[in-house]
C-alpha cells in the first residue's frame, strides 16, 4: 500500500470523484503554498460559519492569525475542531453538453483543533515566518511590533495530518457520441496576477526602489 | 435607519473591524457575482467541512449545484445550515510594521438552509442560467441533458437573507509615527486574470471560431 497516498481517516476520505483525490504530502504542502488564503469552516452555535483566512505553512503545520477579540477565538476556545481549505480556480472547463462542464482547480481540505501560540517570541518568529514566506527579508526591515500588538494578535495552527488534496486539470471529456456537437469546448483558462506595485501615497521619497519580491 | 445597510441578524453582523461590514444588496450581489465560486461550510457529524463551489445568482437567491449522491446531500438531508462564503482576493496590503499589514479582498457571507430544486422542467432552467450566466447564449447551443443527467444533478438554493459582506480596499494604514520608517509601503495589486482560451484537443475543424464570451 502506497501510504504517501492513502487518506489518513474515513473522515478526510474525498468520496464524490475519487480519482481527483490526492494525498501526497508535497502535492497537500504544494497547493497550501500556492493559495494566498484559504477558508476556515468553524461551528458556532451548531451552525457553520466560513472566514477567509490568511494562512501560511511551516513544516508539516499550517498556521493562521487574527485579531485576539475574533469570533475564531470564540470558537476555539470550546476546543472547536476546523476545516480549513485552500483553493487555487485555474479555469473553465467548457465541454458540449452542460453535465460534463467543469472547472480546473486545485484544493485542500484540512481538519483539526487548532492550537494558540502563546509564548511571545515564539509569536513574533511565526508571524516572521508569515510575511518572510510571501515577501523574503522583509520583516527584519519592519517596524519591530510591540508587546502590544503581539498581545492583540492570536496565532493559531494545527499538524497537516487530516488532509487530502482534489484537483482536477486538462481538457473537457465529453461522451463520445457528443464530440461532433457543433459547438466550441474547450478550457478557458484563469489565474492570480499580480498587477502593477502601488507605492502608499505618504510613501518617503528614495523607498521606491525597494519594492519587495514576491515570493 | 439605512434598512439597506443594516445586519439581518446578530448572527451575520460582522463583527470584527464592523466598519469593514457592508450589507447592501447591490454590494453583496456583485461580489456574488464576480467571485467564480464559493466555500460552503456545512455541519457534518458535529463537525465543519468546508466545499470548493460553484455558485451562481439569481435575483436574491443563490444557486449551486453537485452530484445528487454527494456529502452535500447528506448534510442538506438532515435540514442542515450552511454558510456560503464567496471571497475575491485583491492584493497585498504592505505597511510600514506586521501588525498593519493587510489584504484588499471583497468577501460575502451567506447564511441559510438550502432547499432543492427538484422538478425536472426548473432544474433545467436553473443550470440554463448557470451556464448563460457565465456564457450569454451557451445553453441552446450545447447538446441537450439527458434526464439521467438532471436526476444524477442535485440544484440546491437559498434566498439571500441573512448576508454580510466585508471588503478592504486602498492604500496601507501606517501609525503616524511609522511613516517615515525605510521600508517600502503600497499594495501589491492581486486578481484573477483569464488566459488564451485552449480549444479541446478533439475539437472538430470550423469550430474554433465559435469561442464563447464570458461574462
Amino acid at each position: 500500500m502506497d501510504t504517501e497516498n492513502s487518506a489518513p481517516s474515513s473522515f478526510s476520505r474525498v468520496r464524490r470523484m475519487p480519482k481527483r483525490g490526492v494525498y501526497r504530502r508535497e502535492t497537500i504542502h504544494a497547493i497550501l503554498d500556492a493559495a494566498p488564503f484559504c477558508h476556515i469552516g468553524h461551528v458556532i452555535g451548531g451552525r457553520p460559519v466560513v472566514i477567509p483566512t490568511l494562512h501560511w505553512r511551516e513544516g508539516d503545520a499550517v498556521y493562521w492569525h487574527g485579531n485576539a477579540a475574533s469570533r475564531m477565538l470564540e470558537a476555539n476556545e470550546a476546543g472547536g475542531e476546523v476545516c480549513l481549505t485552500a483553493s487555487l480556480f485555474d479555469g473553465w472547463v467548457l465541454a458540449r453538453s452542460g453535465f460534463h462542464h467543469s472547472v480546473n482547480y486545485r484544493s485542500v481540505m484540512c481538519f483539526g483543533t487548532p492550537r494558540a501560540v502563546t509564548d511571545p517570541a515564539e509569536k513574533e518568529a511565526a508571524l516572521a515566518g508569515f510575511i518572510d514566506g510571501r515577501f523574503p527579508g522583509r520583516w527584519a526591515r519592519l517596524r519591530p511590533p510591540t508587546r502590544q500588538e503581539l498581545k492583540a494578535t492570536l496565532v493559531l495552527w494545527m499538524p497537516i495530518e487530516e488532509a487530502s488534496a482534489k484537483l482536477r486539470a486538462g481538457p473537457p471529456i465529453d461522451e463520445p457520441e457528443d464530440l461532433a456537437w457543433p459547438v466550441w469546448a474547450g478550457v478557458l483558462p484563469v489565474g492570480l496576477v499580480a498587477g502593477a506595485a502601488e507605492p502608499a501615497p505618504d510613501l518617503k521619497p528614495g523607498l521606491n526602489e525597494e519594492l519587495p519580491v514576491t515570493r
